[in-house]
């Protein structure tokens, strides 16, 4: 197979039937669901472990030694010309959110495999070791907390976080132990630190999950910088009551009151330039049809390329759902579950990524990722950068998510380039 | 015990007595629950299993013959002074809503059996025999139907309801079969409906569920009329996407567009004299902090003592829903789940009721009810009023329901009093 980056016919033939390949492979590793005929894989849930399992035998397969870390990652390794060298990170993440697509997160895991598979095929080895790695709680939809394998690997996991409960109660660090991995090692594990220590930098591909490369006729781009992103869980206690004989005017109806809440989120951040906020989950207590709501709990997620942007919006949103609380006489929570600031990406790898896909034929677009990503957490740890994939209608986090083979192969063959002319000198 | 409605003391003592004792056994009822501490016993639940066999139990220690019937209800017979007598139904409900109250239902069902108990114990024959009958059902929590149990033993069973299917997709049919009931039988038992053709009325106790009685100082009340209730699920299709990465401007965010239409709901009946509205229930799909809702789905219930205001009300929030869709480009569907109208109770057993609770020493308060009830199945089926006992601060469907043992002696006392004088001749 020939996977050259070059943008000759040949090339591209080569590059294509390793995008079939890839595809293949994303099918399989959307067979690992807990959710029947929809594709639904949380954060150490059964559906996560069965998938670790089957990466880390094809890593194997491809030549790397593979292993599941204390966080629950999977983590292939692959030696460079003098074995024991300081390593290029490959990652993206394999948990999901609910009724998901295919290829957020999966693409950059595949992708990276495959790299190292062709390596391998050939017998080729690079100045530095690879360790591709497919981090769990990208998503950060099981428990309120998110990037907990990324962070265990960059040194930044708070331990405070194995306390986090998902809805039925099981906690983060229960339900990493019945995983297989290694709660107490998590926010200090001597070997992943020293690895990490001397790592060159993180390099990641990822599906857009936005429109901008398919408006602009652009198969791949690099990424400039990662929005920031705060989220909250909001609850609101009112007084249940029945349907029927409570009146209009003396109600308390916490459900109500959320709703004026979700409508206040949407005009905030219709009106802020830069700014998106959205309430993506709602639930209602008790939740029956002649029973007015005595409780709501919602989550908000706020984002922006800039931080400033970002916390004045989110401050200006918590302010409007005060004053409906406060006027609709419901008691309001507010907590905060995660701030994520924006995340510059590393100019040497970003011009590296753009080379080689100027190598290939592609004048590669800059844009900022309006997603959070894995990569994000390595921002202030290692040099980092991202290659952007082009999807269709830009959706994501969606069943209708959707690549072409293409366009994976082209990024795998960007990505396997960029590495072959990786600047090593300016990442020291 | 003396449970004559007498106003003196001693009458009274007695009262107090028997009240206490019907609150021990609401007690014990309380402890069926499908839901831990909470009090859940959904219609043909485990909860509602084990609560109808224990019933069943404790009517034949009342000297009652007791069985379960087709529809799940439980049926005990206490012969009057000729054996084969037509009889006088008594019922309320034993299924409820979830996280509820212990006495919405229960009150009327325990009333009843503990007035038989106290004839059984006296030796003492009506000219009629007595029916107690703990339906199933009357929330209408569980299935997208209500009354089922009612609705079977007033021969006004649909049979297209055993095809409504719950939260978990089993069809009423299914799980009647499993809680040991008969599906075929519903619709046309020849037993039930001879029986109820021959029956005199049927009378129910039940709490108020409304401050009316408290704020008047009255412990029991004669109902005049039971609201009709209209029911709805709405449901809404959007666009899921990635919460960080699509614009707020090109969004079709199916929960925004459902929190309009809750807002809408609310407007409409705050703004129409006899009109209540809500939307107790609200599910959101897939349901995750980081993806905008694709789906919503939500219930309407719609009442009124005025038919026409409800229909009017009803049609002009669905109308303002429609125009909320249209505006945010999102699919909107409508299904009416049940239409039951107002139902007039009987002036000569409202009167019977009164005349009752004056010798008792109360002057009772005539009211409408806000809340429907098994009762007006049986209006145009069987002569039927009501019982209105008061509970404190008019809450309801909500664990912090309550009454007093006086009142609830008191309502006993009233009851048994109303079928020792009840007006045979101008029910026939």
């Amino acid at each position: 197979m020939h996977v050259s980056p070059s943008s000759d016919a040949t090339a591209r033939d080569g590059r294509d039937c390793l995008g079939a390949a890839l595809l293949a492979r994303l099918e399989t590793l959307a067979g690992f669901t807990d959710g029947g005929t929809a594709l639904t894989r949380l954060y150490l849930s059964p559906a996560h472990r069965a998938a670790a399992g089957w990466l880390a035998g094809w890593m194997e397969q491809a030549g790397m030694t593979a292993h599941v870390d204390a966080a629950g990652n999977v983590v292939g390794r692959y030696e460079g010309a003098t074995p024991g060298a300081p390593a290029v990170l490959l990652g993206s993440h394999i948990d999901s959110v609910r009724n998901a697509g295919k290829y957020d997160g999966t693409l950059g895991v595949v992708t990276a495999v495959a790299v190292v598979e062709e390596l391998n095929r050939r017998g080729e080895r690079l100045p530095f070791a690879l360790e591709v790695i497919a981090f769990g709680d990208e998503e950060g939809v099981r428990f309120p907390v998110i990037f907990s394998g990324t962070r265990a690997v960059a040194g930044t996991f708070d331990p405070a976080c194995l306390h986090a409960a998902d809805a039925d109660g099981v906690r983060l660090g229960e339900a990493l132990a019945a995983f297989g991995g290694a709660p107490a090692a998590l926010a200090a594990d001597p070997a992943t630190a020293a690895r990490v220590a001397r790592a060159l930098a993180y390099l990641e591909v990822h599906i857009e999950q936005g429109p901008v490369l398919e408006q602009a006729g652009v198969p791949v781009g690099v990424v400039t910088a990662i929005n920031g992103a705060s989220r909250y869980t909001l609850g609101i206690t009112g007084t249940a009551g029945h349907a029927g004989t409570v009146p209009m005017a003396g109600r308390r109806d916490a459900l109500a009151a959320a709703a004026d809440m979700v409508l206040a989120v949407e005009r905030q951040a219709l009106h802020t330039p830069g700014l998106v906020a959205t309430v993506g989950r709602l639930d209602v207590l008790p939740g029956a049809v002649n029973v007015i709501a005595g409780g709501a709990r919602l989550t908000l997620d706020v984002r922006s390329p800039d931080d400033r942007v970002r916390r004045d919006g989110a401050a200006a949103i918590l302010d409007a759902c005060a004053i409906i609380a406060q006027r609709r006489h419901v008691a309001l929570s507010v907590d905060q579950t995660s701030e994520t600031p924006a995340a510059p990406c590393t100019p040497a790898l970003m011009d590296a990524f753009a080379a080689a896909a100027a190598r290939a034929g592609v004048e590669p677009k800059r844009l900022p990722s309006g997603a959070g990503h894995d990569a994000m957490v390595f921002a202030g740890v290692l040099p980092m950068a991202m290659l952007f994939v082009r999807c269709r209608g830009g959706i994501s986090h969606n069943p209708a998510e959707s690549i072409t083979a293409a366009d994976a192969g082209l990024a795998a063959a960007v990505l396997l380039d960029t590495l072959r002319h990786l600047p090593v000198q300016a990442l020291s």
